[in-house]
């Protein structure tokens, strides 16, 4: 069949939309109507040719929901007409990882999808008889894609795509390191460490548990607003402060975050982030993604004084368990998302969604199919 | 009164054995007869100058056994006779982070303990009218000392002196780490950098708590009997493996250790302990105290593929609470303690404890009185 897309021909230069052959689902694989796409840092990580590992040409995106247009043989938890949301980390139920019940970071068709590739290491995308690879297993850039089973969510069918498609990256991954990996307890103290839209979906997933002080740092202080707007209580912009950023959030919950999160990326924030935590039970949770090569350091006395330090990936949830939970708490408006979309675009206006990301214009775009 | 006792006069000099005297229990404090005392490596690392925050002269010594004779007004939960082991973490059961059980860092007399004297800002060590200043709260080296109440940990009276007061840090400092920071769960695999004393009681708790395999990493071939004799599955000397000691690890336990420990106190040793504990949910507790100034490192990707960094003092026992399970494990030969006890001195003969440990020569040398 056919199908409209936005191709990353190459690093460092605009996605161009074309028209590609897909081929049908194998075993085992769905075939999925894109119908809302958002746009991530990840993508443009990649398509900035940052990622070493980033294969070319290929199509990106990685936050979208749709809906299931036909299954290949031996499919079983999805048919034709199921609303799902495509799961970068799948959720096999059947490997090491999964049945340890300990992590999310299922292991069943990694190797295939690091390499742009369906499990059975061929790729359904072609155009002009060249090969374009899937990416992150998922290619929401492309209005219809071929996912392995295992790795969509099915969600209930009156939840908008256009907002529905960020849980599939950053609403799950903010709010899911909340509950999933931090498990934040009720009247805790809450750092937050850059309010991008990972940042903001941490603040509502701290007021969803019924955190205490939930503090938001960010250089910007046009961030403020939207702190506040999410559940944030208190903001502090590190350079308009007197001194260490550290001993200042420290004082101000007298002994440190219970859980602090980084949002940035950079480990020198990272650092901060740990050493922010109460002495004696603070956890300091690493979202961001750090430029390769980067490392985070500290002294071994923040660890024997009882901090620490963990990290989390799509938000600790498992894909296909987790994700239909959270499209549920949108819906019953326990966690926002409508105020986060800020740009709704074409598919043909995909390179804007990418400068206003670029520019920090915007928390969210969305593409709309 | 007066009481025997080995003074560190200045660092970096042998202890001097003398005659001091010793002011009794003032409000909420209790006279101690230290019977027995291990020479641990921290007291080395004060008496070596490496601890900038040492004071001298000072009564070192924090890991001994005695009994209560004579108690201070207001002192209600032990009385004369009581065995005790000192407590170097006191557990006041007021303070902000012994009331957040969730860690045994109790700070109630955090600052006076610092600075070498007991809570109300005084010594109660004297020698020829110069102040002799407390150490670590405890000052085992002397024959007699004065403790805070809240500083002793009521035992049972049918164990021995010699062998319990080995359980007031090193057998609790390992045995706590599995048992109370890392909470290993049976069946799992451990891997422990380091098997001197801290190693080998890492090992024996792991053992305790029905572990699978319990890997013990170490350059010295001769420690290999040693870690055997409490539980070590396997021995790994990273000298005498072909290529990366992490690889190594990771295959020899599919994927990782489930709880990894670092007891070296070498920073490039806590970051291998941490890469080498299982992606997705494994956890590496430092216990190792590092040197002054050394950090430890790693890429976030580390944490945020799943791994924890954690780390535990005093094996995270609230000293009032813990220590004497500890010592009920021992008398029920749930742990070993006795073939640790490589040397038993006279008070006279401490220096060449000191030596025995310097030479590597010694797993515990304990002092008794």
């Amino acid at each position: 069949m056919k199908t409209r897309a936005a191709v990353a021909f190459e690093a460092q230069k605009p996605l161009e939309i074309v028209e590609l052959d897909l081929e049908g689902p194998k075993e085992g694989e769905v075939l999925v109507e894109i119908m809302a796409t958002g746009i991530c840092h990840t993508d443009a990580y990649t398509l900035d040719g940052l990622d070493s590992e980033g294969l070319f040409p290929a199509i990106l995106g990685h936050e979208g929901a749709g809906i299931v247009r036909e299954v290949g043989p031996g499919v079983t938890s999805v048919k034709p007409d199921d609303h799902v949301i495509p799961l970068y980390t799948p959720e096999c139920r059947q490997c090491k990882t999964c049945l340890s019940q300990k992590s999310n970071l299922c292991t069943s068709i990694r190797a295939t999808q690091g390499k742009g590739v369906m499990p059975d290491g061929t790729s359904r995308f072609s155009y002009k008889g060249e090969t374009i690879y899937h990416y992150m297993g998922c290619s929401t850039f492309s209005n219809f894609t071929v996912l392995p089973e295992i790795a969509v969510a099915k969600i209930r069918e009156d939840a908008p795509f256009d907002k529905a498609c960020y849980i599939g990256c950053g609403v799950t991954t903010g709010v899911g390191a909340v509950t999933n990996t931090a498990k934040v307890t009720p009247g805790s103290n809450v750092i937050v460490f850059g309010l991008g839209g990972i940042g903001l979906n941490v603040i509502q997933g701290a007021r969803l548990v019924g955190a205490d002080k939930i503090i938001g740092v960010d250089i910007n202080d046009d961030k403020e607003e939207w702190g506040r707007r999410f559940g944030m209580t208190h903001f502090v912009n590190p350079r308009k402060i007197d001194g260490d950023i550290v001993q200042h959030l420290v004082a101000l919950t007298d002994g440190g975050g219970d859980f602090t999160f980084d949002c940035t990326g950079n480990t020198n924030v990272m650092r901060q982030a740990l050493e922010s935590a109460h002495r004696g039970w603070g956890e300091s949770i690493v979202i961001g993604v750090a430029e390769a090569g980067k490392e985070i350091a500290t002294r071994p006395f923040q660890l024997v004084t009882g901090r620490v330090w963990k990290g989390t990936a799509f938000g600790g949830a498992r894909g296909r368990t987790d994700v239909p939970k959270i499209v549920d708490w949108y819906m019953d408006k326990k966690i926002e998302i409508d105020p986060m979309i800020t740009h709704t675009l074409s598919l043909e206006e995909i390179n804007k969604g990418f400068d206003l990301m670029h520019e920090g214009k915007s928390i969210r775009s969305v593409v709309v199919y």
